[in-house]
């Protein structure tokens, strides 16, 4: 499989891979979320080329998760922005600062705290099932083919990479 | 910033994606989610080379996402096991999913459903606060810099990329 073929397998993970599965692309993702807009605030926190920085931002934005403004005229400059489908991105950030902040902080202690604006208390967020409240437990969770992978599974190449894993599964 | 420097950086997201930021990695963990173990399944259902699987499922093992067993003698075939490290990834690809579903999806419909074993009812997964039980709402948020960032802004190299982002949006 190559990967430029990744954004039609049957699989929300590989399709979300798609847009956000190069490294770069979410150290960038991590930055909007800060706050940041601009081409050279990104360059100079990220310390890379110019030349990558402009193909990520550039997928970014024919993904539909950037919106590009221009903030200034003479020269015309641009801004990005997230859309409401980039914002949605954040409960992966955010996931990723928990497992990170477990497992990978060093004897220092955490880079940062997340705090609720209002009340000022810390945050700890957790993902849980939004009709029982419950955490999602990985050993109760099963999974069942819905109608996208069912209609994959009719094509030969789908089926042979994909039917023993589903029957295995569910 | 070159990326073999990513796991030194003051930030758990650049620090987790030191471990999962490779795109196959993230397919090989998906898979082993879904219960497979076996290099040949793994093989066989991302259709990579042998050369890259062993590349990425090595590292996995040496960042402890794996534990190498082996499951046969003569020969000695091993299989790999996720780790309590390795687990407490789910969260990630289960928000990975959410996300997917909800802007990827194709006409065809979701690939896959998410019920609880017990009760059969589908789930909804949810990132919220622990104490609160609200959802994390991205805009709610405030970022205050941890022990470990306030150490790194010491030095000069983070200094220089982080002090100004820091500020801004803290």
């Amino acid at each position: 499989m190559r990967w430029n073929e990744i954004k039609n397998e049957p699989c929300s993970i590989a399709r979300t891979l798609s847009v956000i599965g190069d490294r770069w692309t979410m150290l960038i993702l991590r930055n909007a979320f800060m706050g940041v807009r601009r081409f050279d605030d990104f360059q100079q926190q990220l310390d890379v080329t110019r030349h990558l920085l402009t193909d990520r931002l550039n997928l970014l934005v024919e993904n539909d998760i950037f919106e590009k403004k221009p903030y200034q005229t003479q020269p015309t400059r641009y801004e990005y922005r997230l859309t409401p489908k980039g914002k949605e991105l954040y409960p992966i950030l955010m996931t990723m600062v928990q497992w990170g902040d477990k497992w990978m902080a060093d004897e220092d202690g955490v880079p940062l705290e997340y705090f609720d604006k209002v009340s000022g208390e810390k945050l700890s967020p957790v993902l849980v099932d939004q009709n029982s409240g419950q955490p999602i437990d990985l050993h109760q969770v099963q999974v069942k083919p819905g109608k996208g992978l069912i209609k994959a599974l009719k094509v030969p190449e789908f089926r042979e990479r994909w039917g023993a894993l589903i029957k295995k599964r569910t």
